[in-house]
């Protein structure tokens, strides 16, 4: 059923404009007149513009402003990611409700939502998600120890950053998960997962990309330090292409993560840094240290050069460039 | 409601087989007669044989054979774990349970049933929990790392050990996760977490302690390696004292892992240890290592020295005596 919808979808979406007929569409999906005249009826309950002129054929008008997981998968080029995507108009939280679902779902699961209520950053803190934003959490299921699953968050930092760089912005990473553009914050990067001691059952790789909303309609604290695609270019983007390109970019570097050593990935995620060569200072729960950011370990730490020239490795913690 | 079931537990328990009048319990829980023969009328619905002589007043005759919130809690010395019980007569998995509803409960829940369908040991093997054992998952909320949630393992084998001792027997610790008495397994921990990169949000100790069943109900391939508490002992123990005792002597060690450094329980680990010292070999996914355990480490991993005379941590696998 779903397969075949998505497969109008398509069809509809390649006629450049010229209307196809029901019984061409009954013919190429291999299903009756009746049925094209159902699938028709259901996208347009769903807010797909699609015009019927009698005798010639339906026109694919438009297609709704949200990321349902027919739109989605109809130009996705991914083999694992997004293959299951389940949409919602509202959520508290994508990684919330990805781990719901999580242990029993297939690897490369997507859980999206046009807004959060309840967005959460590191350690709890909030993050506004108002429609316009992609909102979206992969699931994730590498054999991988816990100590290893910071690497994921580089890993989704580097497809971030692909997908921003090809809609021609200039991004770079902020240590430990934000993506920076023009110094501000435009995404940032939730990783969690659950675990046995020695083994990760799965990941939930949450992303939030401030992409189609003004920066003013963000609360007033976080105003300055934050920014949209659609501010810094000017324009708005296309939803649907932003997330069919963060997923396959995801996908490429998720299949490097597996296969090959971290390294490169490593190396990959300092170029695109603004973070390292920085003077900063690392707030954590328990301590404050100042230093300059020379490096990052294959723990996903950040290497610390302290003044008295000593060196050392943070593990996690609130970063602040001085 | 419940607070008052279980004073009423603990006055019948303590009449020392002499009857106790309607009025007397009334007076001292603070309620009406009519609100006493209440309680008794629900406790007897839940397997209480409470004996009623008219004129004189009430006998508690037995308790049901089960580890019932009111039962285990009447007599509970700890300040956290198990101030609230969830209790089954089945479920699939403790410890599946348990993280259900592990974000949104108390540090010190404690996850209880009398028999489970699909108990799970290390990497999904499964774990034959009967009726008559003691299948229970502690939630707790360490702020700790992840790569630091295995010692929990450990400091849930030293409280099982010294429940096991209090009730005569020799146990000894083989790592990374059994207890075993005279060289068979008697009880298995599974410690599972959910966590961000930097920090654990809950960690669900599981333990499978083989109590008050035969080791001939056991499968075949399983029979020999395994023995139970009432096979070593000759008898059956008193399931209620056991999970009390199991439960005090995990918030003792529990409050000890969080106020002080973990050197101290390491080394008790090890002095616990049929282990140390050992020819062993470590079957883990990826390879087999054979050495000599020497040690343990800060973050729970095996002191291996190997025939090279070099020294490995292994950080979790099969560890088979040599």
């Amino acid at each position: 059923m779903e397969n075949k919808k998505i497969e109008l979808i398509r069809l509809l979406s390649q006629t450049e404009g010229k209307p196809i007929s029901g019984e061409q569409i009954g013919r190429k999906l291999e299903i009756s007149r009746t049925m094209v005249w159902k699938y028709i009826q259901s996208l347009q309950s769903q807010g797909y513009s699609i015009i019927s002129s009698p005798g010639k054929g339906y026109i694919l008008n438009s297609v709704p402003d949200s990321l349902l997981p027919e739109l989605v998968q109809a130009g996705l080029t991914t083999d694992i990611l997004g293959t299951d995507i389940r949409h919602f108009m509202e959520l508290e939280s994508t990684n919330d409700y990805a781990k719901t679902i999580a242990r029993d779902a297939h690897e490369g699961t997507v859980v999206v939502a046009e807004a959060q209520k309840k967005g959460r950053g590191r350690k709890g803190f909030d993050w506004v998600s108002p429609q316009g934003g992609v909102w979206i959490s992969i699931i994730l299921k590498p054999s991988i120890v816990p100590a290893n699953a910071s690497r994921l968050t580089l890993v989704g930092g580097l497809a971030v950053v692909d997908s921003l760089k090809s809609i021609g912005l200039n991004p770079s990473l902020k240590w430990p998960n934000d993506v920076l553009v023009n110094g501000k914050k435009i995404c940032g990067i939730l990783t969690e997962m659950e675990a046995e001691i020695d083994r990760v059952e799965y990941i939930v790789l949450g992303l939030g990309i401030n992409l189609n909303f003004n920066t003013d309609t963000l609360p007033e604290e976080i105003r300055d330090g934050s920014t949209t695609i659609s501010d810094e270019l000017g324009t708005y983007v296309d939803r649907l292409d932003f997330v069919r390109s963060l997923l396959y970019n995801l996908e490429q570097y998720y299949i490097h993560f597996k296969t090959q050593p971290f390294e490169e990935l490593m190396e990959r995620w300092i170029d695109s840094s603004d973070t390292i060569g920085r003077n900063v200072r690392i707030v954590t729960p328990s301590k404050m240290v100042d230093g300059r950011a020379i490096g990052i370990t294959l723990s996903g730490g950040l290497l610390l050069q302290k003044h008295d020239g000593s060196t050392e490795e943070i593990m996690s913690g609130r970063c602040i460039y001085i």
